[in-house]
């Protein structure tokens, strides 16, 4: 049995008490948040978000690079007008560096894939900032959306404000 | 007061009563999720997902492609076994093409995208087969990790799959 298989059963359950079917395709509370893939953040949870309220984006670290092409989707074609960064604690991406994983994945799968930026970071804090700034030094982003920037710690819940821009 | 100031306010309840600050870092069950960005699927209730369980990446559309690094980094340096793709009924993808896109954006942004492919699709099932197929052929996925494929109705809330790999 699969996850895929355990997924489907308690699927069943969900769907069968589900009563959220009406709601249009454009986010209600117009936001966005790029956060990471982390097991143990759960976005919608940690910050309040409701089924049909946000935008979730999630990627390894919650890297703003990585995220660009789908805020521009949210924005332009879906209507969200505020966007919130959300990394975290303990996060995979402090773990490691470039030359290390290339090493890995030569070893462990034959794949060169030598210069490829895996967007690893020493630093959190500077990260968060490093992405906000991003974010708003894109020309694709429009200079009137505010960007916020926080880190989620996984050892308390709490989630404390890094950056806004 | 912005959507992050209200999610400030929001993770101070839910901090308050937040009990699963033990938890390591690689996910419990070994899996890897690649969703939707969409406000209405939220892939954690859906699929019965608990705090620590599972990476979940998230993106316009859940593309296998835009996951890559993320699913890199999840397999080689936290363990995970197993990718579920999940996209949804109803998406946004559906509703542009790469060139009305990069006509807006040049409209309402002034910037020249043409040529960048931001991934839409013009038939829901065949990209979920498409988005498995990516991943069973890409040489960074190892052949033994298991692939498949649904798609959420959020009319419904229930998952149907349609393909494994």
């Amino acid at each position: 049995m699969t996850r895929f298989d355990e997924f489907l059963k308690a699927n069943e359950a969900f769907a069968a008490s589900f009563t959220r079917g009406d709601l249009p395709m454009p986010p209600a509370r117009k936001v966005a948040v790029v956060a990471c893939m982390d097991a143990r953040l759960h976005p919608e949870k940690a910050l309040g978000i409701d089924i049909g309220d946000a935008h979730v984006i999630r990627n390894a670290g919650g890297r703003a690079q990585d995220a660009l092409r789908s805020l521009v989707i949210s924005q332009q074609l879906l209507g969200t007008r505020e966007i919130v960064v959300l990394h975290h604690t303990d996060c995979g991406m402090l773990t490691f560096t470039n030359e290390q994983l290339a090493a890995k994945i030569a070893a462990d799968l034959g794949v060169n894939v030598a210069g490829q930026d895996f967007l690893p970071f020493a630093d959190l804090e500077q990260s968060v900032r490093d992405d906000v700034a991003f974010l708003r030094n894109s020309p694709l982003i429009p200079k009137d959306i505010p960007i916020s920037g926080a880190i989620y710690d996984v050892r308390t819940g709490r989630v404390h404000e890094v950056a806004r821009a």
